[in-house]
């Protein structure tokens, strides 16, 4: 089973999902959680030319097609080999960040990154993507929070392109709501995990 | 205007094309001559992904994606600026290579790879693509001959290979017969130079 987990920066995802993950894998589930790029060698190398700042001039489709090309190889050496070994894997962003980010945010079209992104993945999609939604503002409060630090005027200029973000997630939740959940991630991370928790164990009911 | 330059290699394209722009330059016309990644720094970190010798894990789809992702900041930083300055852009080798060895040789698919790469250069199609055609052994032999060393077992591998990377480029010939010019890359170097030079001037008409 193949579980992705999508939502706005300061969403919590990452930190609420850790801990479901330790408790069912108390109780027996083989899984493993990963990111791109995952450790792969390639994968990391494409990821250092998209995350470089020097690389100020790096066009969105470029970024778009480098994106595509690193989640190719970690599905190749880390995620499709685990899959096959009858493992649970849960990856934090997949495609759905993608679409959100470039196809709505940067306006280069939903259709446009799907695209790519078949031809990259041969037409994988997750069986079960948990969305974690939360107003932007929300969220980059709750970095401040955690970081300790002032909002800046970059991170202000950035709120549209959030909501941006939030708003295509949630058309894509719509458009894809056999395998979305929608969790409201502005209640306390003690709900949210263990809605995440239930949601996970009755699809994983009858798999161990 | 932007003239593309293709074939397997051997078929003397690069050196036939060299001669020929030193004498349509001393005539007048502002040409510049490029090959991707062409010297962009993004580019050139991509394709030193695609050429390390240790990706061996490189997965076909994956440098179908590098390529698309390289070839659209050539054309942002390099080509487009310079068709945009009214200047003749000549590239060794663009979109058709990419059809013929990846789509064709690779068998990744004529339809695919056109789609990732119509994604990568906004539908940026060659304004002439002159094809350097020669049966890929005679390539073979000239390339033994110049670098004076014996043919090894993987070039005899590979003859499969440049056979159907030849064939792909003379089916996309057929396809793209607008834009696509067959030189006959087996005559000698003074006929072939000839031939180039008469086309290229004959499309130039007017432009200077």
């Amino acid at each position: 089973m193949f579980i992705t987990i999508e939502g706005v920066e300061g969403s919590g995802k990452s930190s609420s999902t850790n801990d479901v993950v330790n408790r069912l894998r108390k109780e027996g589930y083989d899984i493993i959680t990963t990111r791109e790029p995952g450790g792969t060698p390639i994968a990391e190398k494409i990821r250092d030319i998209i995350l470089d700042v020097n690389n100020t001039n790096l066009d969105p489709r470029a970024e778009a097609l480098l994106y595509a090309a690193s989640r190719r190889q970690h599905l190749i050496e880390k995620v499709w080999p685990a899959l096959k070994q009858g493992k649970i894997v849960i990856c934090d962003r997949f495609i759905d960040s993608s679409l959100a980010y470039q196809g709505g945010a940067r306006n280069l079209g939903i259709e446009n990154i799907t695209n790519i992104n078949m031809f990259a993945t041969e037409n994988t999609w997750p069986d079960l993507t948990l969305l974690f939604d939360i107003d932007p503002e929300l969220g980059l409060d709750r970095i401040r929070k955690n970081q300790g630090r002032e909002v800046n005027r970059l991170d202000l200029e950035k709120i549209e392109f959030h909501k941006k973000v939030r708003e295509t997630f949630l058309n894509l939740a719509k458009k894809y709501h056999d395998r979305y959940v929608i969790i409201d991630a502005s209640k306390s991370q003690k709900e949210v995990e263990e809605e995440v928790y239930n949601i996970i164990k009755e699809r994983l009911n009858g798999i161990k």
